[in-house]
């Protein structure tokens, strides 16, 4: 019996991963196809088609009762339209309708990325049992999304978490977004090795300019290196305060690539948050570790297929 | 008939106001008494008291069904206890059950001033009919609070939408609260008047040197006097624009004193708030001036109460 399975739709700038998962979020199939990311449209959605043509392939299929997408955003879960960055054929792309078109008419359920990595260590992961979290996801770009009174907040376009543009420098450099001083400016890893870099960090031998490698010359003892990681810290702490002094969180969780430097971020960054986080109410907050790995997006992405389904029966329709 | 009366105070450094109000936030009775601000801890609570005495002298208190409170910050609404930072004597003061045993046993719902406010305004005021809004006091300090999803979000402790205590300068000026560069430090009432003070404003014949004459400074064309009302608005956008991109809000109500400053405050937030507010979910909001008069955290801290008693009856309990 497998009466609350759901499709789950991972949609990224490099792959297009899909799954059937189980009221406890196991993965019951698979499927996965490479982004033709520089492609038009359709051949976009050519791809995700595929993915979703194996997943109908599967006997599971017929126990599947609604599809959730994780997508990189922007998203407009009223719309149901999506506009990724990194996909420039998709611009207001009617995603929604068209995987309901291609599974058959179920209801279909769009959160972004961030969102639904937040979904997923929320059910099963680091912020599991908190009602008031923030998630992140600090990589190549800095994402996240907020769990509020013990329920994922998405918000009316399915957007609400994405700290790496929040301006924590109002005078700082200017964004890619448009704006200064964003999160993700000061604290993505391109930032981070591009920063080292600046102030006079060289890679080793292999030539690996990665905030990897300036993770590892950090733990070495690189003073410059140390110090682009603390900077990094620093803005990602005022970031954290800044969301739990508007909307009360009691957890950070923090993952992505640049999430895993570990130490040589996480120190800074707790006793950076020490001064910023100071109201009598944020005090407690918490930082800890990511603990779900590559299947997060597909796994928040069928939770909010099922707490949609939850909220519908509970509703009555 | 008066089946939904509900008791409202609103808990100030200045003043305890109380009221009778109904369903429909119409204000039927009224009591107020100065705040011994600086005496002890109970001597300020006489004063509650007294504020309660004079409310249940009226033939209408056997109406009233439950007490809401609006109270100066920080509050704990998970402890029922408030510590203000203008009142001293009063630090983790058991409020709400001191006010269930005067109001004989009355349920008693306790929410921070700025969200009483936000409650108001999303009542009866200029976020009446949206959704999703962040309402803001830009006074001697500055506070706020937010609507989420349609309903009031004052946050497991009663505090959400501090948006005074965020940072938007990571590296600027201490704040008093601890950290660096927040809003309010920036864009308070005594912080445009110390700016504009430090850059060679100077007050007229009167002498006076308070934000109100900086405003008057800035429209008779004082170049410095505008720059600092610039300065405040730049980082109320940059708070602003932080809200919507953290929780998707659709609407910024901006009151209290220097909120009344009109366009010499509005017009350079709205150019800034393009500035800092970029990605597409975000792009639509907009600023508005609040409408609710000096009752407006009388009539938030009932809306609460109202709208405490309306869970609890779907609740069936």
């Amino acid at each position: 019996m497998h009466t609350d399975l759901v499709a789950a739709l991972d949609i990224g700038g490099t792959k297009i991963a899909g799954a059937l998962v189980d009221g406890r979020g196991r993965i019951l199939a698979r499927a996965q196809r490479p982004t033709p990311a520089q492609e038009d449209g359709e051949t976009v959605m050519r791809a995700v088609e595929a993915v979703l043509g194996e997943l109908r392939g599967s006997p599971l299929w017929r126990s599947a009762r609604a599809v959730g997408i994780g997508s990189a955003g922007p998203v407009d879960a009223s719309a149901g339209t999506v506009s990724p960055v990194n996909v420039p054929g998709w611009r207001d792309y009617p995603l929604v309708a068209r995987v309901r078109d291609e599974a058959g008419g179920l209801p279909v359920e769009l959160i972004g990325d961030g969102v639904a990595i937040t979904a997923a260590e929320h059910w099963q992961g680091a912020a599991r049992g908190h009602d008031n979290a923030l998630c992140m996801v600090v990589s190549t770009g800095v994402g996240g999304g907020l769990v509020l009174g013990g329920r994922l907040h998405p918000g009316p376009t399915g957007n609400a978490g994405h700290i790496g543009h929040i301006s924590v420098d109002l005078d700082g450099d200017p964004c890619p977004c448009g704006s200064r001083g964003c999160v993700e400016r000061i604290a993505s890893g391109p930032n981070i090795a591009r920063r080292a870099l600046a102030d006079g960090w060289r890679p080793g031998p292999d030539g690996d300019a990665s905030a990897a490698a300036v993770a590892t010359a950090a733990r070495a003892g690189d003073p410059v290196a140390a110090a682009s990681f603390e900077r990094a810290a620093r803005a990602l702490a005022a970031g954290i305060a800044a969301t739990a002094t508007l909307v009360e969180i009691d957890i950070a969780v923090i993952g992505g690539g640049v999430g895993k430097a570990g130490e040589i971020l996480l120190a800074p960054l707790r006793r950076a948050l020490a001064e910023y986080a100071t109201l009598s109410f944020v005090r407690r907050l918490v930082v800890a570790p990511a603990r779900m790995g590559t299947d997060a997006g597909l796994v928040g992405a069928a939770a909010a297929a099922l707490a949609r389904r939850a909220d519908t029966a509970a509703l009555g329709v």
